[in-house]
């Protein structure tokens, strides 16, 4: 009998590390998405620029996710943060059923799509190595810090019972404020604004090829939020209700988003559409695993008129996001968490739940959202004040490609 | 003794899972595939338009399927169709060993599909608003029919031994005829044929961007047909041949396009070459669990021809169908599934089964292809009659993204 | 008891069968990732010939390693090669725990990926057909007897102890050293080398769409790399390290590359940061299972700055690679299998292993690129003497597309 009891053990590993292992390459594959999407969306003299970007995002953050941030997230925590270098051999009090590498390599997926999203805010702008020491804090510190809070289970917001389950506090509120943060000090882009206050519209170069990133994010997706289970054995009814919220909000998102913005413009805004999907995927990301199907078309309906009112909002406010990340992810990412409070089948407010856990939700996406600010405020002020964070003006009118990379992103002539 | 049975019992659907979420994401991902490889073959000024309608697709189909369609694809029959809304809890008389909504998720996969090759065919012209009507009415009656028939298991064509196993009927040709349905009431664009009968050939507007679909979509077919198992307990052998089958047929069907358009034009037809591919597996999707790698080879290499024959021919019949998506689902999903009648090692002719099994695939399939293509026909018809399904004139030749959306796809200026 | 015993062992069958199927999927979806990189890199006027040669590297290559290759891998092998038609039923001697087909699937990924390497060095002046004919000759001769030496539990490299997990030598230093030879024979592209021995840079057409590609693949690899265990059961702690390792060698990559080229040229250089990245994961692909995370990171490093220096100097003896194929993967493979025999935790130089295990990855690897590059010489040359391999001047000023096609691969005008 015990032989059998190892083999069954052998087994459950090798399962959720199949199961773990593969939903990790679906999340790490989103970081082509974000630089595709991000790419088409801004202006073709930029294009290879923001991809760099996303790849510094990978390369630097990731290497500092591994140096420094996965221990001051997971290490031995005091409820705020931890600090053991690097990938610590020790059981981690998660009852993980794979290796803590690999739990690693999912948890750096989470952090790089974090850091992403503020790739999008800063695009066209911004100094290239000065980001990437944006990249190696926020991957070290910022972000590990508010993964200790909702994920360790000696974390403070997970001792309150706050539910994120796959983090549109801890990812896409912490990236999106963390994003409207690095956009204020950085100012808008020449010409973004007029002297009268509006908006001028700087229509990205290749929507097709932002519509390659959209669609694998949209895949990586069914990655990120299953994957969130860390393991499949004990989780096969989960991982159904999971996939099909996940899938059913971004579906009411685009469709929210094309009826909305039809009615209120005359026409439909194809890139807020895009945009109302990827909300819709955002608002879901905290309750996929507590709410009901119905709820969830809900709350994807919500997110795909949310984000157009948020880009019209931010851009009264003359913040340039030129790829919408914050109203993306920092407002639905907010809005999801908060929505938890209201749909969770137990204990949401809608539910008979009471507000205790509503109150929760408040105070734990509030709290984030405020860390991430401030923090990448603080950071990005320090890095304006001795090194600079802005290209020149000569720069910023000749492209990032040009005067970076000595290099034009597309070549027809021959 | 019952504990280790509940375990086992355990993981295996914790494995059916993995296999199941996993394949149903890849073959999510296939609509990304659509979408590029159809704007990629249509022009310039409509290449968002049919991205959107592949947004369409999964967003208005996705919760029309969820909300209607799968009631009547897996609820209790009547041999013809059922009738539940949404998911039920009940035992769906399949034999799963993963959840309903994991099952609705893959299922999904397969509805998105089939009307994503109707996407295609009714390129550059339809109008986005009636187009979505015809997705809804797709995904919640026409298509969730068929698979009532062929896969629910009281359905009329699954009791007679009818063999489909991932949908060369089921998805394809269905989705094929109700494309040809479409492309005949639409019309073919302006300036295609001249008076004289003869076509023009609109070029696409970007290769490698219906390339990157291509790939995605070759890449989607190995979560789409070994996925079809919907499990992989018992299947160890199963999948092996699986995806063997589907392979050689895709590269016998791209080798045999090469040759083909080489010897029959004196140039290669590259975008031939692609649908070639698609066609070899369009063509293996019915029988690759049922025939012999040699067989797939050959099924492939006829594929591979007759998706250019039938390019062909469709255009000599004024039927313009921008993508060649009648040629590539429609007439090879046919020939696959008769295909599996004469090459199935168990009951194919070739095999020495007798006519039964080949009798039954020929019922099968015509009964789909007249089904969904007079279903789709009389449904334009009543579209065309009441709101109108073609844009005007001047629409056409602005484009729809200039018309619906006011952009355009490309703004290489900056 | 036995019933367990065989629910136990189904259950390890289906495991593995997930993961070597998924695995292979991920690897398959490389091919698109070479031909996007590989389209981005060169000029317009060929994008869609590299892409068709990668096709050709799928499906003519594809038939080949079925029908003859992989007998010739993993056949009853002499210790030099085996030759069995197709896939046999027996058993391969190599404790597989999945169906022989499936394990054929997962080595066709690496027989396409090899040849894959050799149809980026060849792009822009190779005639289609005869390439075709490289790739048969390669897919059913060349690629499988180095299988066979360092796979096959007969091969005589296998038989030495040499370590080359997931193909550094047998896939990348074979492909690398292949496209050398194939390069030479066909000599540069016309106006690549001035009189002065000096080089002009010829740049990639579509940067954005290498992109893609190198997203692809970077992806990919976490199917090449961790799906080399061949299976889950008994490797959970493996499968976590190879994947770290994999991504932390591909971060470095990235980081040196850019640093390197930033300080050695003023300016980054983006394209080859790309290829910083892909050198990373190419020197890491034979060690990733034998080494530490900060290993990884060393060998990484190294590899971004050695792509880098291999394509300066294959540029100064006039060696014409448009895409750094064989700095990438030549090199860098070469490199890879080298460092294992520093690196090893068990046998490495640095770990206190001695020059054993150096000695045989020396051997080996040299044995491979000798071998590579010899027999393609000789196959290029031969196809040189009779049939030529060359196109026009005439069909190279005008591009391949055109010439061969009839196409361009865009058209932006409508």
């Amino acid at each position: 009998m015990e032989e059998f009891s190892n083999i069954i053990n052998e087994h459950e590993f090798a399962i959720d590390t199949v199961w773990v292992a593969l939903c990790a390459a679906l999340i790490f594959f989103m970081e082509g998405g974000f630089a595709l999407l991000e790419a088409g969306f801004i202006r073709r003299k930029n294009a290879m620029s923001i991809i760099a970007k996303v790849i510094v995002d990978i390369s630097f953050g990731g290497i500092a996710f591994f140096l420094v941030g996965f221990g001051v997230a997971y290490g031995e925590s005091s409820g705020w943060f931890a600090f053991d270098i690097g990938i610590t051999k020790a059981d981690l009090g998660l009852g993980l059923t794979v290796s803590n590498k690999l739990f690693w390599f999912i948890q750096l997926g989470f952090a790089i799509a974090s850091i992403s999203i503020v790739s999008g805010a800063i695009a066209e702008r911004m100094k290239l190595w000065v980001y990437a020491v944006l990249v190696v804090v926020f991957c070290s510190i910022l972000y590990p810090m508010v993964a200790n809070w909702v994920w360790n289970p000696n974390g403070w917001l997970f001792l309150r019972g706050f539910k994120d389950f796959a983090g549109s506090a801890a990812v896409h509120a912490m990236g999106g404020f963390a994003a409207l943060a690095a956009a204020l000090v950085l100012g808008p882009r020449i010409k973004k604004y007029n002297s009268d206050g509006s908006a001028n519209s700087i229509p990205g170069h290749n929507l097709p090829l932002a519509s390659v990133g959209a669609f694998i994010l949209w895949f990586g997706w069914f990655g990120f939020n299953p994957g969130s289970s860390l393991g499949a054995v004990g989780n096969w009814e989960l991982i159904g209700s999971v996939v099909v919220n996940t899938f059913l909000a971004s579906a009411a998102g685009g469709v929210s988003a094309m009826i909305y913005t039809h009615y209120r413009y005359g026409k439909i805004d194809i890139t807020m559409v895009i945009n109302g999907v990827l909300a819709g995927l955002v608002s879901i990301t905290a309750g996929c695993n507590v709410v009901e199907a119905g709820s969830a078309i809900i709350i994807g309906l919500v997110a795909g008129v949310l984000v157009d009112i948020a880009v019209l909002y931010l851009d009264k406010l003359k913040v340039d996001d030129p790829v919408g990340a914050i109203a993306v992810h920092g407002v639905n990412g907010l809005f999801g968490t908060i929505a938890v409070g209201l749909f969770a089948i137990d204990g949401g407010v809608l539910f008979g739940g009471g507000t205790t856990l509503l109150k929760t939700q408040f105070l734990g996406v509030f709290a984030i959202a405020a860390f991430a600010f401030s923090l990448t405020f603080i950071t990005m002020l320090l890095l304006k004040r001795t090194v600079g964070i802005r290209i020149t003006k000569e720069e910023e009118i000749a492209g990032i490609d040009e005067s970076t990379f000595g290099i034009d992103a597309y070549n027809y002539d021959e």
